[in-house]
């Protein structure tokens, strides 16, 4: 593997490659993840182009050696991982805005562009990507793990927003996907099928992303509930309402504690009702929104108890509350007590199911006796746990575990997923094969196998070659 | 072949195969479509499980014959037409809703459901699904080609609305490919590797399709231009102001003089303006639309030359107004002078190039002296030219297919697609080509090996097994 490294540095330059043993460490974990596995790659190396991404795969695909994308390194479940050691491919360098079409609502990018700062770049012109999964993340990641956040109510995921995607295949082959209209019904749709792959098909070189206009206002609602239920009821009756929602975001008590003891500055201007509590964040026209906040109080007014519907009366008051759910996570990791990581897990499940399993898995993780919360996406039927353990207290650790796999093994029983929005990585493979079966799970193998038949594009992530049929 | 069709009645029953001659001319050809082959099916084969049509592909498959699904006819790219000759797999017997889950807001069903009537079954519940194709059309259908319709500027295409599908494959393997929820991000994404792929990748058993609440209110509007190109810059206006318009059509003079012609009673209540005309749809609260309707009335004036923007004042009146547009196809095809024969095509770019595109394709094939319009979901920069024209007339007939060809060249060359909604048939493989490129076909050619090796799968539709690398 260390001449494959050596091989590529002759061909693209001793700069484009890594050996250096902090850099390898700092690509090959992460503290966010559940799922950090053992193996390093030998070498990081940097393309600066699609052409240098072919030229790597090809010596690579010679040689049968692994290849890692790598992004941001904030995907959760060790999609970037190198378990098989192998080369890790960092975006870093690729990081342009290739082009920007306004009058035609779309954007052309490179892998390692940041979506915050890409839609900082062209707010000018009233657009945006209305993703929003971590702020770190980049565009490349947020492809290959299909991610959303929490527009994904209003604006759907990852596989909605791009147009045509570039790609090496094993082979160091480059092709386009398709071209750049917002409809297209001509042949296979190559482009979904590598949106969410994890790099385990092909290595996203190019990615043209559909624009969405910068909505003509937006307007946020906060409100607490008696209980987790009572929260996810009126979650459900929301959902059915047919109001359009930008976002319907879900806290639970421990959430909120945590806001009032360590949020920041901005978010502890206020003192929040420590329980349950809806965020809603509304989008359209002033004259619709107003229209929708009143709808949506009186939908949930049964279900608060007494409780006030807070709604921002500023931008500055908007910014503020929804700043108390985007930081969650953030807070959550980086007050941690020292020593302990965070699992963290979402699942998807049919909307009506949503109440049972947010009720039932809370339930089982607050009896472990540590920092267990529920925070998540209920507009989409879709929802996080995170729990923060001792990795050294294996019985902690055991527990946690059990916990994780028990909620997975609810949302399957409610034909749900086992994923929502983090893909599979290798924290999640064996789940995937309980939620789909192995004939599926065959053909997906398949499809791999002829495309990639060395089995090189980033082993190990979504399935194994050998799927263990004794389980 | 005949053999093959024997087993198949053994082993369903003599009542599932029909070799009567009119059947098979039936499933053979359509007068909507532009690219009927000579071949015909050697039997119709009527299913009524998923079970039946895994036995039928077991057959098939042993002694390579091939295996063509036929929903309602009604596409237009000879999607279903048989060159190869093989099995006719009609879906009659396969249209039951087999579970709806108004609570979770979708609805598993058959192929062989017809669209309107899955609507009008559901409708009780408030609820929708949000495509709308030819009237004719059938789920299954509908899913093989990716569909669309006037809807997809606010709802998307098929691809955006089905959550799983049951499918068998050429061997006779029954996979699902996802559960339920709404949200997924677990493993490939083979949902949407088999939306679009016409068949030839595997039969469609069962659809889970996603629904949208049915709005609050709806209206419509129409409104006349002095050009085409005036028309199609405020559409290209219209759409970048972030309104949002439930569907954004166009037709021209020629569609708006054959309704004054030859449209039904209700659309001949009023007299319509015999130039390039826009109709919109709004859809959401009624008060968002009050303000949606002035904002966009405001847009269109500039462009209107003083044409009055009519709206509708009552639902009878939307509905007088909206049929103009939906009979448009259905007027040109029952009216057309004896003999000739209607060639419609659609092509989609990205949104600025529209008016350009429209204006010289329409001058072009007006030159050609016969029946020709432009008529389309302008909204996604996705239209359509239909011509009448004489069969028998040769000379005519090159001219027309060249009109068609020089069309595709502009869109090719304008970064849009061969195909927006009809997808690729037989009718535009060679389009596909030129459009992607051998590479990325020859991606595509290695997938569908790779799950049909012996190519029993609707073959000859998308692409062939040997591209013609002459051209």
């Amino acid at each position: 593997m260390e001449e494959v490294a050596k091989e590529i540095a002759q061909v693209l330059s001793e700069d484009a490659v890594s050996f250096d043993a902090d850099v390898l460490e700092h690509h090959g974990r992460s503290d966010w993840s559940t799922s950090n596995s053992q193996g390093r790659s030998v070498a990081v190396v940097y393309p600066r182009s699609t052409d240098d991404v072919a030229k790597i795969a090809r010596i690579c695909n010679k040689r049968k050696v692994p290849m890692i994308p790598f992004g941001a390194g904030s995907s959760v479940e060790g999609n970037f991982s190198q378990p098989h050691s192998g080369i890790c491919i960092d975006f870093a360098y690729m990081d342009k805005i290739v082009a920007f079409h306004p009058e035609d609502m779309d954007v052309v990018v490179q892998p390692g562009v940041n979506w915050v700062d890409l839609n900082n770049q062209i707010a000018h012109a009233g657009l945006f990507a209305p993703l929003d999964p971590s702020p770190t993340a980049t565009i490349g990641g947020m492809v290959s793990t299909n991610c959303s956040g929490t527009n994904a109510m209003r604006y759907g995921t990852m596989k909605d927003w791009v147009l045509n995607l570039t790609v090496v295949l094993a082979d160091g082959t480059i092709i386009k996907t398709r071209r750049r209209p917002r409809k297209n019904s001509a042949g296979y749709n190559l482009t979904s099928l590598f949106v969410g792959a994890e790099g385990t098909l092909g290595i996203v070189t190019e990615v043209c992303l559909k624009l969405a206009p910068i909505p003509e206002d937006t307007s946020v609602s906060v409100v607490a509930f008696p209980s987790i239920r009572a929260a996810a009821d009126a979650a459900s009756k929301l959902i059915r309402s047919g109001i359009q929602l930008a976002a319907l975001e879900i806290m639970d008590e421990a959430q909120m504690r945590l806001l009032n003891q360590h949020g920041s500055e901005t978010v502890r201007k206020r003192h929040w009702a420590e329980q349950p509590t809806l965020f809603l964040k509304f989008s359209g026209t002033t004259e619709a929104i107003k229209s929708d906040v009143a709808r949506a109080s009186k939908i949930i007014k049964p279900f608060a108890a007494g409780n006030k519907f807070h709604f921002a009366r500023s931008k500055q008051d908007e910014h503020d509350l929804w700043a108390a759910r985007k930081e969650a996570l953030f807070t959550m990791v980086s007050t941690r007590p020292v020593g302990t990581e965070i699992w963290s897990t979402d699942v998807a499940v049919p909307v009506s199911r949503l109440p049972e399993i947010i009720e039932l898995s809370k339930a089982e993780c607050g009896e472990l006796g540590i920092f267990a919360s529920v925070i998540g996406h209920v507009g989409d039927g879709n929802f996080h746990v995170a729990m923060l353990y001792d990795p050294k207290n294996l019985e902690q650790k055991q527990a946690v575990a059990r916990c994780v796999r028990n909620m997975m093994d609810r949302a399957l029983e409610m034909e749900g997923t086992v994923s929502g929005e983090h893909a599979i990585g290798i924290g999640k493979k064996e789940c995937l094969i309980d939620e789909l079966g192995e004939v599926t799970v065959g053909l997906m193998q398949k499809l791999k196998l002829a495309v990639d038949p060395n089995w090189v594009m980033n082993p190990g992530k979504v399935f194994d070659l050998e799927i263990d049929r004794s389980r």
